[in-house]
């Protein structure tokens, strides 16, 4: 009861929270036919400042960091990507009149990795100064590579089993380097990399730092802006796909939750990055995923898969997901 | 006397302040033929990133604001837009060689209010130490949308009074929304909701704050150039404009001024409120109003109106009104 | 034999610098076929912030400068850009495999400075807390014009005597407009006039200082992902050019060096200066150099000059020449 009203409680801060405000606020003006643009010139470039400076941050606290630490959080993380994956495919097989390659497409999006939510949650916990572990970005992608691959074999796969062409292979090395290739995953390894190899900890203060929280606003915004303007996708498509997305994230962050749990009392992973982990796990990508699934699953309709996460998905991810967490940390830890 | 020389100083300081330096830069660099570019998909960020910070400054001042304080000076706005519009087109209709359409159109857009303007003027006065009630630009829409209103509603009445069809209705609640969807004045107003509603200080401080400044030299260097290009295209229309849109921003300026003096009077109104107030009047819009009267007033050549405004209203609201106001304020108010 | 362990061991400090680190991390994910993108529009606001902080500070710098201190370092500046524009020419006619257009362009470029190696050598003396006078970068134009109108000038002088067509004149006038008019020497032209005369010492403080060494990091990013992919293009052209682009800018940046040890013995200019103006020499142009060679020589192949100049020459000469230029002026100057 305590806890619930704790939650409450949060939910309602985080919607006077200026990371919130600006999600809302952006559906609120597409809502209202606003013309306002972010150009997607500025936009590339934010996503790019905002995953390279947590590639950064990640990197420089590796080369400092217990190495085997890490390896049990990745090694769930790898878990959590497939178990989402599996269990989503499986739902989505049950379920009436959905259209199976749009299924093993949206449960994929939904086991990747949206790196905009977590940078909302890295700030969220540095408002309330909740300490993690800053190599926890860095499994990133242990999730989100391992869930695409599979979202895209068990879609060949069950497209080979109906079709007379039993010759065609499904390309996983592909499948990795496409995903390692993207623009997000890209930024977010070469920030690790100079985190770790360069000294990039003057420049990292001075330009990525102060920018970060205020890309992050402008991020929000415009992912505020393209979940109303998706909404009338959504209406076209199934509603399962919007009840999936709904519960998903919530379920899914929920049993990373518990990993993170079992890894908190294995290996000492911390509070910070229990709920860190579980908001990866709660959320779905929404820029590096559509692009590889829309190769991969080329059968697949994408107003599908990507109106379910951008308008449902997203928003439940940062808006439930993050306070809930944070309040289920705070009666499992006592933080 | 003393009057006049504080204001030539003024007015030499003022050539001598980055804010302004830039201004004319832009216009010397445009005239030498340099290729230099701000690319339109930044400088469309920076126009939001002026905005947003202004927004969220005057909100966050509404929250804690005596609200009757601000009812007499928003109530002047619409007088001050409303007035600035009957002037222009009764004067209009009287000069010869200038169409109808053009005439309401120009006086539209003296009576329309140019957010960079307010920024360049409101850098001043803090560069200045002249304090004035942070929710003064929100005075903005009070002033901007009656006088495109109005604009639209005259030249289509005087279109009527001349044509066949008596049956077309002038859609006021159109040119009120199209108004409020503006990038502009969206922009503005979401940052106005989020500093009231949201709690952004930090982000503010840390990011919108320093930005500011530096992204006002950008942007009065981008006008600096466009004011030089556009000079070409009003050597193509009639004198009359030129003249008008030298002597409007210093006319309706000081009507502002009279009005913000009765509002410090009567309401306390800060001195460096009455600036900003004159500033606004003595502003001629640049960026939202163009789209909105040439989709209402067809008939009018946007190559009168806009090239009035860019090309001399602009530079005279910055370079003359600015520090008229500032000198004007320090004999009235002794500050 | 100390100075070479002292250079090789400031060789492998560079390579863990964050300058060249993300220079390198840029041919790295290049090479690994990263989708990463800089989209235009940033990458040229980027280059306008750097160019427009170099200007400014050159600018402030002038201001209360010693100005006959400047007089001998522009005069060497125009001296080292012809010297080296006519050996380059000179050993271009000797090799074999080259049409002479392409070697006077390559020797034009290679005499042409890089405002971005610029920008990145004055970070790295900066972290090193190695002064310069803030006017040193000024002396860009001093050298990078007498380079390209030559080059163009020799390229035509040898194109008349084997062409029918006696009767066209090179137009000096042209090129040196052509060159000032450029967005790079325009914005730093800009700056410098705006420090000069303005007084943007807050805005310089609170926007472009934090900017700078940013941006830098992202143009360096850029840089090195066209490096390699220029790298291709090399493999077409001769080898002459590959190894010119190697051995050139050492060569170019050692000679400056010695006129610039002239200067520091007769009117004092500084160790840092030396240093600068020795990797103003090293550099090659990038940015405004290409665009004036290509109207200038259009009998040239572009593959040739800017293949060389970015995949080759300025690599070496961030990674190779800065890190020699400063041992160097431990051991000359002691510092």
């Amino acid at each position: 009861m305590e806890f619930l009203l704790d939650f409450l409680a949060r939910l309602v801060t985080q919607f006077q929270t200026p990371t919130l405000g600006f999600l809302i606020g952006g559906m609120v003006i597409a809502a209202l036919g606003s013309n306002l643009k972010i150009p997607n010139a500025v936009y590339q470039f934010i996503v790019f400042v905002l995953l390279m400076r947590i590639g950064l941050h990640g990197g420089i606290e590796i080369r400092e960091a217990d190495f085997t630490a890490m390896l049990l959080p990745a090694l769930f993380s790898v878990v959590v990507g497939v178990v989402i994956v599996l269990l989503g495919s499986f739902l989505f097989s049950f379920l009436p009149g959905i259209n199976r390659a749009d299924g093993y497409a949206t449960a994929g999006l939904f086991g990747a990795v949206s790196a905009s939510t977590l940078a909302a949650a890295m700030v969220l916990l540095e408002e309330e100064s909740i300490v993690f572990e800053a190599w926890v970005p860095a499994l990133y992608p242990f999730m989100d590579i391992p869930a695409l691959i599979l979202a895209i074999v068990l879609a060949n796969m069950h497209q080979h089993k109906h079709s007379e062409d039993k010759h065609s292979k499904v390309d996983v090395w592909g499948i990795v380097k496409e995903s390692l290739r993207g623009s997000a995953l890209s930024a977010l390894l070469l920030g690790l990399a100079l985190g770790l190899l360069a000294r990039p900890d003057s420049v990292l203060e001075s330009f990525y730092d102060p920018l970060f929280r205020g890309f992050l606003t402008v991020l929000l915004l415009v992912m505020g802006m393209e979940a109303y303007e998706r909404l009338s996708e959504l209406r076209r498509v199934a509603h399962w796909y919007a009840i999936y997305a709904f519960f998903g994230p919530i379920v899914h962050g929920l049993m990373a939750f518990g990993l993170g749990y079992v890894a908190h009392v294995l290996v000492g992973f911390s509070p910070g990055g229990v709920i860190l982990f579980a908001v990866i796990a709660a959320s779905n990508s929404d820029i590096s995923g559509p692009p590889t699934l829309r190769a991969g699953i080329p059968k697949a309709s994408p107003s599908a898969y990507i109106g379910a996460s951008t308008s449902v998905g997203t928003p439940v991810s940062i808006a439930v997901c993050i306070p809930l967490f944070i309040a289920l940390a705070e009666v499992v830890f006592d933080v």
